[in-house]
């Protein structure tokens, strides 16, 4: 192995901090070069106001009536049916940026209740109850949806609950010959490969979220991690699901390669809680590698970088990770590890990191090809830099905010012949949105998932917005949005639809598609109380915010 | 290019015999060395007296009526409304054993008529006018069907409609950088790969069916190549689908690697004809490998093989092809091509085919892998007679069945630490079903595709059926089903479910499964007129066989 740091499951069974990414004690402060390229790059801005502490907050009185309180509270326990201010706005929604500036706010919509059933016949309990008292029920994972999927939406029922999985925590199985383990749905990223590599495995799903996400979020939102290139999506490593509906349960995954009609874990993987609740996941895994080989790339602009990682992955390097970042994240990234001299003769970067027996055998693969065709090798160091900083980006956003700054992301995937136009289409639309509403912007861009038909595009968005954050990147992000469908992108790589994405969802799947999307729904979830208006948009006269 | 001839697309553009397999003047007679085995192992067998010619089975008059034979007319024109008993008989089914035996009867159910639309626009027409006069649809491709998808099942409709999308056929776009093709979903196998080849790629997808079979069809029936251990089952190699519905239409797969919400395009891939008719395809090609290698293997026994090959995927050997024979197969094989004294000695016996640049590299990392698993290389040779003969099984077929000797397959997936336990479940169930009926018999099974978690066992049994072979079959393949359930199975991995299997899909989705796919159907067909009773079973107390 090589000494490549990642600090996996550093901060595992730490509590996220209520209005910030992650653990409180591992907050940021922006380093130094990045506060003297701030100025430059995005103007003078405002330092906000100081945000509220928890215990100054107001939100509303709880919803719920007494019979409904009673029948949950025979089910899960009474301890386990929260109802406290606290345990209400830890629940208030997920970690995107509007999410965290509505943090900030002086009062917010919580949801009335959170509860904690401890297994899957008690999750299936509490929704036949919540369907007969006519509650709403946001299931809630790691709480780290960057869509609004967690949003506290009653969708014209008389309460809403957020049912938090945690305990639903656990390998209860492993079948090592068939390297296939079935892992309880609301074990967290660390405590799911800490299990696994106890006896010896690895699931090998590394999102940013990885320390807070759960394996049933990850299912539920279709998450990608950074091995894709290796491992495969979150989709493709499920084997099997159960799922709790209000109507019924699903146990669907009988055999590898089956062909007995549509795979229906597929309508299952993606449904974002508006179908039902994800409680037990199989996964494949595989032995733990002995080896990793890390090198980073350098290329003379992003457009070569993308076609040397087309050639990688459509003639089989085999790389574990494959990412490139353009100039601008190229130079950012440079200055976060204090190496800003550097980042201006550098175009774009690429890290690649092999793992498993053969690494150096495939490291020296994807090396000809990467060289062929115009790449130069900067060795393994700033690979190493990425991979030893690869889960702080959160923790920085919450520093660029505290200092005024506004940093969202967002992410769309096309094929390879479409990738250049799809990239200039959202900077564009995001420079010229944000320059209307007055603000200087930084639009930085990377490719970190790579199939052989196409990429996916992650940006990262800097702006110096004056007032009003919350609409000005409502109304950027709309037109984000529309350009990235009229550019022939998919609206959503691996964040998922949830509420933010909804409006367009019809741009994927038609409105046959949707029409297939509320039959499904119709049937399970008859009263339309599993997480309302999250990934199925509302019907138009149909429920409505409350 | 090694010398592996597989005459891919000898027999392509002919017309498949209208009561057996493939073209008539490829039919082949029993290889001298299997006839003089077939009294020993199943004893004697009176041959069954002979078949009907096509002018002299008697057929239900047409059930049309004119308002809807006018209406249909005006859309695809009137020399694309067939009603004669020649195009009748023709579309009366698919190619399984009962299938087969069927066509030998002197009076047959048959579609009142067949209809070849021209295009997308005309297949939506087709259906709506359809619903609008109460006819069942069954899409037609290229009918190779061995699981009663194809019935003309009136389903309680006034009349009942083949449609066949045989002049659906090209290649509507390649995108060679993207490396993505479109194209029609009537092309059959040896066109899609003819029109692709002109332009210097490949699908690589060989099912057995693959001279008759169309793209729509592998969709449709979720199908699994010979290739699927390099290029993937078929289902893995869709990138969109265009399907009409009798409601609306679908335009699915906006772009690689989405995560907005479930991928509806896995609802519809495996949807048999009961939700709707694909039309066109978007798929994943690759640049024609430009070099083979080819390499058998024998193992003292089924299970030791089988698990040299699970370590082979799971350690990443990289076959293109890899397949194990079991000993009864093994001695069938040789026998076949003139080896029956090989045979005895042989255990089980295994083909390797490596396709691309790096093809003798990944050989070779296979053969260590084999190797150290307990194999024995046996060189190139017999992995050529299998290249040679891989398209042949179903001429074989028709032989055995003209000498009274019945022949029929059958297939199954589970995880590798499940396989053998299986593998006996369904040997013993085949063997005491048909030992039940008086039928001495012979059960050979191989593994063709393997996944990481588990792989697929294909049976196939001979068996001397002293009298109505579709009864006792009837009771054998319920018995056979079962078992498979029983061990863990799936009912099916690479045949689908037509109506043969519809009865087991309960075991594989659950009551709720089956009520999510009912409420799909009940939205975009509501009259239930799209292949009434394949997949979907019919409801207990519903719509009834005519």
């Amino acid at each position: 192995m090589s000494d490549l740091k990642d600090s996996v499951g550093e901060d595992a069974g730490r509590e996220m901090s209520w209005n910030a990414w992650g653990d409180p004690s591992r907050a940021r402060t922006l380093p130094i070069a990045v506060r003297a390229l701030l100025p430059a790059l995005l103007g003078r801005v405002p330092r906000p106001a100081p945000a509220p502490r928890i215990d100054e907050v107001r939100v509303a009185p709880v919803g719920l009536d007494d019979a409904a309180a009673i029948a949950l509270r025979e089910i899960v326990g009474a301890e386990a049916v929260r109802t406290d201010a606290d345990a209400r706005l830890r629940h208030a929604g997920g970690r995107s940026t509007p999410d965290l500036l509505r943090r900030r706010l002086a009062e917010q919509t919580v949801p009335d209740a959170v509860l904690l059933p401890a297994d899957h016949a008690q999750v299936s309990e509490v929704l036949r109850v919540a369907a007969a008292h006519d509650l709403a029920v946001i299931p809630f994972g790691g709480g780290t949806s960057v869509v609004g999927g967690l949003d506290p939406e009653r969708g014209g029922h008389r309460a809403v609950v957020s049912l938090d999985l945690r305990r639903l925590s656990g390998l209860v199985g492993l079948d090592e010959v068939s390297g296939e383990a079935e892992l309880l749905a609301g074990t967290r990223g660390p405590d799911a490969e800490r299990l696994l590599a106890e006896r010896g495995f690895e699931l090998g799903h590394y999102p940013q979220s990885f320390r807070y996400a759960t394996i049933g979020g990850f299912a539920a939102a279709r998450s990608s991690g950074q091995n894709s290139a290796g491992y495969g999506r979150f989709d493709t490593m499920v084997t099997g699901l159960r799922v709790a509906t209000p109507t019924g349960e699903l146990d669907l995954g009988r055999a590898p390669g089956s062909a007995a009609g549509p795979d229906l874990m597929r309508l299952l993987l993606g449904s974002e809680g508006a179908l039902g609740v994800i409680t037990h996941v199989r996964v494949r895994v595989h032995p733990l590698p002995r080896e990793r080989v890390v090198e980073a790339w350098s290329f003379p602009d992003f457009a070569t970088g993308a076609d040397a990682l087309r050639r990688v992955v459509q003639h089989g390097g085999g790389p574990t990770v494959i990412r490139l970042s353009d100039e601008a994240e190229t130079g950012v990234s440079l200055a976060q590890v204090g190496r800003i001299g550097r980042a201006l003769a550098k175009g774009a970067s690429a890290v690649t990191v092999f793992e498993g027996d053969d690494a150096e055998e495939r490291r020296s693969r994807t090396a000809s090809i990467l060289a062929a065709a115009g790449g130069s090798s900067s060795g393994p160091d700033a690979a190493g830099d990425w991979a030893e900083t690869r889960f702080d980006g959160p923790y920085l956003r919450d520093a660029l905010l505290d200092a005024g700054v506004f940093c969202e992301t967002l992410e769309t995937a096309t094929t390879w012949t479409n990738l250049n136009r799809l990239r200039a289409a959202v900077t564009d639309a995001l420079r010229s949105g944000l320059a209307a509403a007055g603000a200087k912007s930084f639009v930085m861009c990377h490719v970190s998932h790579v199939y052989p038909t196409g990429a996916s595009l992650y940006f990262t968005v800097l702006a110096g917005i004056k007032s009003d954050p919350l609409a000005v990147w409502e109304a950027v992000k709309h037109r984000a949005g529309d350009a990235i469908v009229a550019a022939g992108g998919t609206i959503t790589h691996h964040h998922a639809i949830g509420r933010d994405h909804a409006p367009w969802l019809v741009d994927e799947i038609g409105e046959t598609g949707i029409r297939i999307l509320r039959a499904v729904k119709r049937e399970l979830d008859p009263q339309g109380i599993m997480n309302p208006g999250a990934l199925i948009p509302f019907e138009a006269g149909g429920a409505q915010d409350d």
